[in-house]
């Protein structure tokens, strides 16, 4: 698929989104067939298929066998999924547990079929040409390179930053922008930024068990706020919590929140970032997941909608272009010289070589052209896996359908403990990330998060029915 | 000069050294003449001369025009030069001032000549190889070792860096090395993995600033304890601290510190060692200069003291391979543990592109090769820059003469203000390492750091006559 083509497929996926939501094509209702879209576009039938593809991972389309695609009802099957999660009077004293190291030191054998772990494939990476965008740009290295990456990052790798998020409408000052030893640096720096030992940070509920571990190592208490699989942070829950406890920051990821993949919608981001600037409480948006949607469109991230500077940005290229890189940042707002000082504080610099090969690979072009091959490889799998949940695990059972990435939420009938499901799985050479690990009083005991990102990996379908056996058995 | 060549000089100079100490050649004695020493020895002219040039810079002989090589009186010129600093009763709070950040900004401006620098001249490393090493491994790069390098490091840079420890008879189990952003992000790891906040840790006097900063971050108390210039920490005035205070940690560079240049012999590192496992006080040694010895041998660490686990060895390629790699690592002790899982938490791992450049150059074999070189051009260097230094400046300054590294430490006349030194410095272009940076009660005010690593830098000498006629100007 060329670039062309590619532009194609999303602009008619968007199209029909569009024109579901504006009531053209009410819920029922068959999609103009794939002969005739193509006629009347200009296209081919692959183009159409994808983007017919894309609107069914979406849920908003279905296929029906010999008879076309048809608009779907929106049933939201995950929307009552959550328990609903009330803001805690009493905040909590945030105690990981070992789980967490385990299942990240799990990864790193790669005997265990890894539907607990939180990276994707390796293989969907372009670690080729990279080597050689490195090689190519330490090559032209000059002595004065690596005192000018002191301490901010290299200028050219930071320009390109800028220009791809002013493309997204969020124009950064110049200096904005920390690299950073991968977005979790820049997580923590910013945390640290923005609060001082004993200080009060909301979290999502269920929420990505690094920021658990980010607030035990700086000695800080979460609070949990409902979170909807689908819509994210619960705004009113949030609303009520400002009005009553003194809260230091909030860390949230408000696009394909990890693990639920809930995707918050543009308005209600600026909603977000409308409500924490009228109580001057600043938003650490973790924004790793951004580039792997599903929709025809990056979704805007919640910092597109800051006036005041309140929202400090961190994202990476871990999870989209080159794991093991470790080139994060953050775009901290009106934090970012602290987050510059604590950054020369705590590691000095980020490493010169891979925002080197970075940087030069962005200049090659390729990356949309990566990037939407990874989205759609990501997408298939995605609703690969989730036919086989559906067939091999308890009736009951009920999975999230996120619009991006490559984690899945499972909630499990109530007399399936997920915990002692992981450990029986690990018996058997499978991981899975079991829902205690995501909130910080051990809610979730029937959910987990499963790693849906490994396209192509044959012992996937076995793993998803074992694991479906062992549920079975718990009943 | 060649391997073998390299090894002849340094053992030439060991031999020297050591017929010195025992006395068998006395002060003011001749050495034997270079043509008589070639054909004992069966060695060049040039070899001769190195090793004699060494021993030079070591303060144990000196030349004298058209006569030869003599035994040098053990002046100790620097010994007087610390004012003497007890160990204070009140521990201070750290509050380190902007003009650290200032001055490691002001690297980056090529415009400014580098006298404050924390870091030699870029020339002096070998990029291009580094770079053809950092290729050739990254071609060969496999997706497993993506997730292999989390989040130890790679495991073939950990099991070259244990070689090294091994052939330093410092010998680590297989899970000791921890690889890390820089050294700097080791020593805050082992920082908070032994300290929580109101801490007391102890710190030489003057102490390198970063571990001011580390403090400040980490919200801990520092107290200082005397350090001479030529043998290092104070080792009973430490006792007497130890006795009367509860102390959580220390913090010491007993090799080459910085600024001082300080070596503490092989006995008092031992003696170190054993007084803080006597009162269980834990002792991070940053250990960054260690391969910038200007003696024949590399002298041992305090690590290789350590009977209980309790010494955590901090270094790292930055000041001796690699600058802007930032591949450091930290060894642990019995505290390994919990620096892994502080390392996770912050930065989760080190980026792999740099650890397998680096792993790749050690297998080549020409790091020992480049060792020698490097060692001896900032050996020659530092002699040149304390000639100029001697006769620029006015009378009764002194300055250190450290067995290697690439700092020198002035005591200026008491009129001087360094502070304003610097700042009429730099407003000429020149930057200055200030004292007052060197202590967390603003100690140190007739005092500065300068770098003397920039060898071929046809700005020095300019400049260090313009820091004396500044001097002169204050008296």
């Amino acid at each position: 698929m060329n670039v062309q083509e590619g532009k194609r497929y999303e602009q008619l996926a968007d199209d029909m989104a569009q024109a579901i939501r504006d009531g053209l094509l009410q819920v029922g209702e068959r999609l103009p067939s794939v002969r005739v879209t193509c006629r009347r576009r200009g296209i081919s039938p692959s183009t159409v298929f994808q983007a017919y593809g894309l609107l069914e991972t979406q849920g908003l389309i279905e296929a029906r066998p010999r008879s076309g695609y048809y608009v779907r009802a929106r049933k939201r099957p995950a929307r009552a999924l959550l328990q609903a999660a009330p803001p805690q009077i009493e905040a909590t004293s945030v105690a990981v547990s070992a789980l967490a190291f385990e299942l990240l030191e799990s990864t790193r054998n790669s005997g265990i079929v890894p539907l607990g772990s939180a990276f994707p494939a390796a293989h969907l990476f372009p670690f080729q040409t990279l080597a050689r965008c490195g090689a190519r740009a330490m090559r032209r290295v000059t002595p004065e390179q690596t005192t000018n990456a002191l301490t901010a990052g290299d200028p050219g790798l930071r320009q390109a930053l800028r220009r791809r998020y002013a493309l997204q409408g969020v124009p950064l000052s110049s200096d904005e922008l920390v690299v950073t030893n991968g977005a979790m640096e820049a997580l923590n720096l910013c945390l640290q930024a923005v609060t001082k030992p004993g200080d009060l940070v909301v979290v999502e509920s269920p929420t990505f068990y690094a920021s658990l571990q980010a607030l035990e190592r700086l000695n800080l208490r979460a609070v949990e706020v409902a979170t909807d699989p689908r819509d994210g942070v619960d705004l009113s829950a949030l609303a009520e919590l400002l009005k009553r406890q003194t809260v230091a920051a909030c860390w949230f990821m408000p696009t394909l929140q990890n693990p639920l993949g809930a995707l918050m919608s543009a308005a209600r981001k600026q909603a977000l970032v409308a409500l924490l600037a009228q109580h001057d409480v600043p938003l650490i948006e973790d924004d790793v997941y951004g580039e792997l949607y599903a929709d025809a469109r990056r979704p805007p991230p919640a910092k597109a909608f800051d006036q005041a500077g309140g929202v400090l940005h961190c994202a990476s290229f871990s999870k989209c272009l080159a794991p093991g890189y470790r080139v994060g940042w953050a775009a901290a707002g009106r934090y970012a010289h602290v987050v510059h000082r604590l950054k020369m504080m705590s590691s000095l610099a980020t490493a010169l070589p891979p925002q080197l090969a970075i940087a030069d690979y962005l200049a090659q072009g390729g990356f949309e052209r990566h990037l939407r091959q990874l989205r759609l490889e990501l997408a298939t799998e995605q609703q690969r896996a989730r036919r086989l949940i559906e067939r091999h695990f308890p009736a009951g059972t009920r999975v999230t359908r996120p619009s991006g990435g490559y984690f899945v939420w499972l909630e499990l009938p109530p007399s399936v403990d997920a915990l002692a499901l992981h450990h029986q799985a690990m018996a058997q050479g499978i991981s899975t990330a079991p829902g205690v690990l995501f909130s910080a009083d051990r809610r979730f005991r029937h959910h987990m998060r499963l790693n849906v990102g490994h396209p192509g990996d044959e012992r996937i379908d076995r793993a998803l029915r074992v694991l479906g056996d062992l549920a079975h058995q718990m009943l």
